[in-house]
């Protein structure tokens, strides 16, 4: 292949952002069908992907279409799984929006597919392990001289959330990202989960319990204890500390100008998850492009995406039992491992 | 009173370190009388506190000399109680290192005497509360604009440690200042403590578990993760990050030049105890003094001394039992309420 | 037009490094032509760009062949001059590196046949107006909260430098970088410049005086300090402090994990400027090609190359007189007003 | 001596600073008597320093009651000279507060009359020499592994200043600390120093030039740089960096919490300058009295303040002349040299 020609499956926000990157700043793929189910949204993304781009309201059609040799899906994920499974039926290399689908059944469903069709052809968009921090500190790990992991440390802060937002969703929706970035990043496997409840804030909304403190261990025995915190109220805030053996090393933040105003040294914190890895989401779509034109697969992989949910709901599970749960995925099957 | 006369009983390290701060620094206090069961020692007391200064090797006289109006207790921890005991028998007030007691039958034996006495006459050495960054962090948080305290996050991280260092020790010798410090600085009480047990670093020797995870619950529902890490090759490292409601405060660091050196922009991270907190065992004596001449008694009571005792009673069970145990302490004497 | 096709003068390393760029990560563009005096050097350029590319020797050639619409000159500075009036005489835009010219003479000879031709064609290659913390800061000045610029603080400080490198290179090779961005960044333009020698480094080499600290002043007052010190020993450590009527701004470093490690905590300071500024290189070239593919030039025009070669002439003949010279342009003509 | 029995000469603001420490925090020595021209400012110190001071107005007969028998003097600058003198007269030793006085000429008869007395007893209050942070700097030089410092890049910024606040005092006020505390900190002498003035703040009151940037070179060539920025509005911000042969050090900032909030990670700058050195005029004190009990003098010496005036007349005509200016001060006596 000399070019992905992409097919667009839902264009919500994250599909038009996708659209807008490939067309413009992604080298050796172009979006040449878009698709939603209300033909309404499709049209928004047609205007984005340019005159070109022929537009459909059945995924199947966009994606079984000649001229298309590839595949992004970014329905709502419960609607995954279908043109997911389309996808690997039409062995066209296919980019899922995280998370690989919103139940862990779904997602046995899309790697028995993938298994069965010899090919390796589903990435789910976990953008973390393209962030440049996380590799900065991956490297900094296999250098050797800080030793074995022994703690990690994190927070996943948002300023604020909608009022749908429920106590499950700060794992399903939340913990998920570092649910899957952090396996990758000390090379290791979830064993156990819990959920702590600490005081609730005055500003989470009746019903949702923020903050949650996550404790999380690896088979190894790495404790890995995780803030989510989404209402407090000065930004997107991620933090990933790692306690080795003979150091400790901190996830940077993103780098903003230092400011001397008002009696304070100061740098911004960044708003929200689009901005704080956009950076992330060009190398990733990049990525993929590189590795679909050889016939490969990067990033996360289906089986990734289903253990992310599995451990999913062990956490919360944890949330209601309030002691520690089981992460059971029956062990990675020869075909996904590395 | 005009002026402390006082008689040191133990001349160890951290008795010598006293006598030294009293006759040099200290406004209002002078070291009168110094003992020590070994005589030598005693002898290196004296050494330091100058020609004037009285030898004893018998506590009981030293406390009831009648020059000595006051008394610092340095002996090791499992021989303070008695002199202790004596210094209030005599109406003198006394500072006791850290910790109050070795056990927590003894920490009641000498809260029962002090209330006995009718007089606040006990001050126990947990220098922390002095520390200029806790009281920065306890000023801030009284401000208001942050909201109420939900998380703390503390690491209590130290180079290396003895060969006779114990797992239990991780507890009564190392977490015993966060659990003095922590509930000082939010205005709270413990409630139920669990210790985690991660990966043991090779660095840790045989039979010692560490770093360990310690997980304590307030009465108000504050959650702190305790990182007690004695291993870490690096420093002297001691950080609390305090989540609230609005915002997030950390502890600072002791102030170091930023040098640019052989491709890195570094601080130091202080070597050691004794260095991290110098100047607050400096305000912490001063304050004694101060309060001492005017008959009050401030800083840690000897309730909170016991209370610490029954904390990390609590904690230790827990390394065993591995679940959260609950700290009971029958509710604070009027005596003993602010 | 719908993709640059890119003819490639000059396969040195920074030659080849665009032709890798173009190749695999910048969207519209492909190398279609490589160019090297040293057939050698031709064909090195040639095995990155790809089998399909085709390999000149002689610079007219290569711009004028047919299917070539744009031309990349990364030859020696002493030869930008000659393939930047080929370009500008067949019409084509044209990307110089970075500086326009060696002389000021050569550059007016360009700027003449530019503003003859009627078109903007010519961009410099002076990246730092790419790179995301210059920009951070531009972006907060015009904010106004901050005032007027008054005072900026920079240096420019490297590793160490080849035997080769000369005083007058400490203003040709090295404060050039900053003599093109700081009037960018703050709108202004150079008035009189002065360069002040404190005690040479042991470090230096026979001959060099490093470090030096210039005094630039713009028209309407600002004065900056720059520290150049091209023997600093501890990397490539670029920063730029703008002090405003009522704050005071820092460029950002490039961000690094944070360790803990060996009683330090430290960031790394990058390494070299190809690294310090890899990010603005991609920016840059993707800019220059978004630009003209569309008939329009971004970035560094010509004049602002032949104003900053001016400049560097009065800062190097003030290395030796030592007082303050004038930097006098004739003022901009209309052709390059914005 | 065993006590140091002490007038202070001057009971205005920093008078009753100094009283109040030394009657609470300073080890061997006592206000005994306290003096002002006005009757009542001098029962204001006598209110601070306690019932049984005595009251003067008339500083010989202060400084000359038999039971004083060590001097403070803490009246505005053009009064220094009279009760230092009468001071060394009574062979007392007397602590100034900056400067030594307001001219060189009364600063020269200051220097003579020491000498003549053949006793050092005159210690100038500039308590930066008693910085932690200095000190570091100064222990870090000795350390070597840095090399010789050629670069000093200083700021000294105030949040604003009164009305009368002059363009002269920028340097005789204000930047007189830089000139006292750096060629302490580097070990060497001012040769030439020169004014530069960029535009000015707006907030700066009328007739008041401000920012200045100072070039000061020293004997062996090092060259600072010092910014003087007394309207900065955002706090008291001073900082000191030194360039080296291998490395570059920075001046730690006070420590305060690091918090985030509103979209900023900060730490507080602090409000002025008595907050900004609280803990340096704590410990100046005290090495006074330690000194002044074995009969010695520390900290800044007469000529040491001598020095700083002479050069600061220089710096003030630079201001004017535009051109570095000469440092000249007939060299140091042996009276002085250490």
């Amino acid at each position: 292949m000399n070019e992905l020609k992409i097919a667009v499956i839902g264009c919500g926000m994250i599909g038009r952002e996708h659209i807008e990157r490939i067309q413009n700043r992604i080298r050796g793929a172009s979006v040449v069908a878009v698709c939603d189910v209300f033909e309404e949204g499709a049209k928004k993304g047609a205007a984005i992907a340019g005159e070109d781009v022929r537009v459909f309201t059945d995924f199947n059609e966009a994606i079984n279409a000649p001229d298309v040799n590839a595949v992004v899906v970014t329905t709502p994920g419960q609607f995954h799984k279908d043109p997911i499974l389309a996808a690997i039926k039409a062995g066209k290399p296919v980019f899922s929006e995280k998370p690989l689908a919103n139940t862990a059944a779904d997602g046995k469903e899309i790697v028995d597919a993938e298994m069965a069709s010899g090919k390796h052809l589903v990435q789910v968009g976990f953008m973390r392990r393209y962030d440049r921090g996380y590799n900065q500190l991956k490297a900094l790990l296999a250098e050797g001289k800080f030793g074995a992991p022994l703690v990690l440390k994190c927070t996943h802060r948002a300023d604020g959330v909608a009022d749908d937002y429920s106590t499950a969703m700060a794992v399903t929706d939340t913990a998920i990202h570092e649910i899957d970035v952090l396996p990758w990043l000390v090379d290791d496997e979830w064993d156990e989960v819990q959920c702590i409840m600490p005081k609730t804030s005055a500003k989470a909304h009746e019903g949702l319990k923020d903050p949650q403190i996550m404790i999380m261990k690896t088979k190894s025995g790495i404790v890995t204890v995780l803030e989510v915190n989404v209402n407090c109220g000065f930004g997107y805030d991620i933090n990933c500390e790692i306690v080795c053996e003979n150091g400790v090393m901190n996830l940077p933040c993103p780098s903003f100008p230092t400011v001397r105003f008002d009696h304070n040294v100061s740098t911004k914190i960044e708003d929200n998850w689009i901005l704080r890895f956009i950076d992330s989401y060009d190398v990733e779509i990049q990525d993929w492009v590189d590795h679909a034109l050889k016939g490969e697969a990067g990033g996360s992989s289906a089986w990734d995406g289903y253990v992310a949910s599995i451990t999913a709901d062990a956490l919360v599970k944890s949330q209601t039992s309030g002691v520690p749960e089981k992460v059971v995925t029956g062990g990675t099957p020869d075909f996904y491992k590395k």
